[in-house]
């Protein structure tokens, strides 16, 4: 490839090709400049009229914006320059022109509509906020799945064509697989569940699912990354740690490591660690929390599910991510084991941003003819599952586990308004391309 | 959850609750030992029947083989136990018994069939060897990570649901969208492509692709793990370079943490890591190379695709794993650049490991004239993909990138013979299930 030295961060006294887009160009009259703008960030390209190769001018003033240059020459320190150094160009090549109609122009400071930066994602990540958020993702993975390597987690991959869904039928994208009926699957949770079982004990998956819901909103995706865990002799507080670990991990990866990310996106000054424990609340003390608080019109009894504005109103009371445990048996799946204790309490839980819904989980049912019987209650039948539950027949350990959206994480985190902000080409109920 | 100290690696004097499976239980009359099994390893736990109590005795000697038991006791040294340790129990309480009619024995010396092992994966998962090559296989997708992020890569995520395949409409799986057709993606290409455009220039992603093949071979698979790079200002050398150093940089990190693995596998004194650079050949050298064996009954002429007796031939020649380079342009896809001084040559490559493919990769075509002319030539409705076309209107800088079999790499480097042995839950034309 051609000799680009790649840095916009060059050093004054290097004598550099870098090679990147054309941000900007201003014109003074005697005088003009180029800003060149490449992955590490901008670089000025001054042009002395006079002085300078008379094409060489022409070339680098004349060329559309986005289009792809090569710039070779010395760096020099320049107080007045954005980035304090500029280059004096001895040559330029224009190495991939661009259309002079841009559908989305990455310089604008003003925002285009979301559904043009979709169509158009990679002038999109031209911008540097927009860039930072997809760099900041990437660093979250890689913290989370750190976390779950020190926990003594093994990185899992779990099929996404299966043959019956989590919960059966519903909500399932179908596929045909060489003639046979089949799925896109929307939880690994019954894979991993078999992998609990297994000598690998502990694991993790990040990976897409698959939802098939009729939801349109700023906060739900039909494809979507889910970060998974299973673990055997886990109860629902061990998985309640290793989430919180996770997050906490997230975050903390975050600030160590992305502070040119944050400062692209205005979050330098205001992006708080989370401070000590997530307090865990009973559904109970939720319920009685939200009454407390007169934000709705009806109170909740038990038994009720959260209203969107009841979590609303209790996140704002938190001040911060929380847990909801000791959830009703009955509005929380049937694979979630109950409480010892008492039937009616499941150990179902999910994790709270102040905003939203991050995660839920709970210990699991191990014991064959419990998850039999459930199936059988939920109007599921019990052979389509066989795959699955006949392994709970050969020592099946008490396991636990969780799944945590990671767009949800992302958006929460970085404050975003759609989720789709959190995904490179989100799929939802109108949008299949790109 | 029980109070599990979590070791059957536990030290000589600990006071332990390790919780696992029974592996096995000898009873040799006055005395009796029980083989506890965990992710860790193993322990002995020894029952002398006239000293201990005898309800304890009885429920840790008829317990069946791969219950889960916990057993609380003194850890003790003991020369004649395999470990080297044994635990004098005082108490053992069974957590989750196991039907005595096991459908594959964990114990057991010689292998089950494949087709069984794959219908009870949570059993099979307990044999040290199959546990060894999944944690081989996290680590491998551990360094791989690792690698990419060094060489400036960020981790994105592509969608799985697509509106066009990458190639057109062969072989790919059908869903149904919300009424709409749309397909499960057979290759992150189009969408890394677009990403090598943005700022972020050097992108990475691991993650699932579909091919609806008919195939039904030891080395094939419908669903299977890519690990995709795609670079900007990249050229086939680059990206040569990066897969290099992905594929040295996972069987260094075998190398170095996952002894245990690898004595699990017997490999412990065979497992070479690749030395030195490996060789390009060009396609014209290994068309020569595979005629001069003789392997093959007719001479290879430039052209051929390279038979699989052919690359058998040259691989067991090379000795390791090597690149072929400059192909025929006419064998190799439209999206591949040519080289710039000779039409006919392609910039594509093939990485090989001495058994098979491994990689393909290439410089693409990054002019957008030339992109749709190719479209146009291979039969395709450019108009299908204009959502990814378009953009190479807009600066398209020069890129290169590979696709890598993640299951090859773990076949080859663990000289597994049957792909499916590299996959949790694999999915062929027979299998979709579990």
């Amino acid at each position: 490839m051609q000799d680009r030295t790649y840095t916009a961060d060059a050093e004054p006294g290097d004598h550099v090709t870098v090679a990147g887009w054309v941000h900007e160009v201003r014109d003074l009259g005697g005088i003009a400049f180029l800003i060149l703008r490449d992955t590490s960030g901008k670089i000025q390209v001054k042009f002395e009229k006079d002085e300078m190769n008379e094409d060489l001018v022409e070339t680098g003033l004349d060329v559309a914006r986005e289009s792809v240059i090569s710039v070779t020459g010395e760096v020099a320190e320049e107080p007045r320059a954005p980035t304090g150094v500029e280059i004096t160009p001895e040559n330029l090549e224009v190495v991939a022109p661009a259309d002079p109609q841009l559908p989305l122009d990455p310089s604008e400071k003003v925002d285009a509509e979301l559904s043009t930066r979709l169509d158009n994602r990679t002038l999109d990540l031209r911008k540097d906020d927009v860039q930072a958020i997809f760099e900041i993702r990437a660093e979250i993975l890689r913290a989370a799945r750190e976390h779950f390597r020190e926990v003594g987690c093994t990185e899992i991959t779990t099929p996404k064509i299966v043959a019956t869904g989590t919960e059966g039928g519903t909500e399932l994208f179908p596929i045909t697989y060489f003639g046979e009926e089949a799925f896109m699957n929307q939880s690994p949770q019954l894979f991993k569940q078999l992998m609990a079982g297994s000598n690998l004990e502990r694991v993790f998956e990040i990976g897409p699912i698959f939802r098939a819901e009729e939801h349109n909103t700023p906060r739900h995706l039909n494809e979507a990354t889910s970060i998974d865990f299973e673990g055997a002799f886990c109860d629902h507080t061990d998985a309640m740690d290793v989430v919180e670990g996770v997050v906490k991990a997230a975050y903390e990866a975050v600030s160590a490591n992305c502070a040119d990310q944050l400062e692209a996106l205005d979050l330098a000054d205001e992006f708080d660690l989370p401070e000590g424990d997530f307090p865990r609340l009973t559904y109970e003390e939720a319920i009685e929390r939200i009454n407390a608080t007169g934000e709705l019109d009806e109170q909740l009894v038990w038994g009720d599910d959260l209203p969107t504005e009841g979590e609303k109103a209790l996140g704002a009371d938190v001040g911060g991510h929380y847990f909801i445990t000791d959830w009703p048996s009955e509005i929380k799946p049937f694979y979630i084991m109950d409480h010892e204790d008492d039937e009616q309490l499941s150990t179902g839980f999910d994790l709270m941003h102040p905003d939203m819904e991050l995660v839920s989980g709970g210990q699991r049912e191990h014991r064959y003819e419990e998850l039999v019987a459930g199936f059988e209650q939920q109007g599921l039948d019990p052979d389509q599952f066989e795959y699955y539950t006949k392994m709970f027949k050969y020592g099946m350990p008490p396991h636990a586990g969780f799944g945590l959206g990671g767009e949800r994480l992302v958006m929460t985190m970085l404050g975003l308004e759609n989720i789709r902000e959190a995904v490179l080409f989100p799929r939802d109920r109108q949008r299949l391309s790109p």
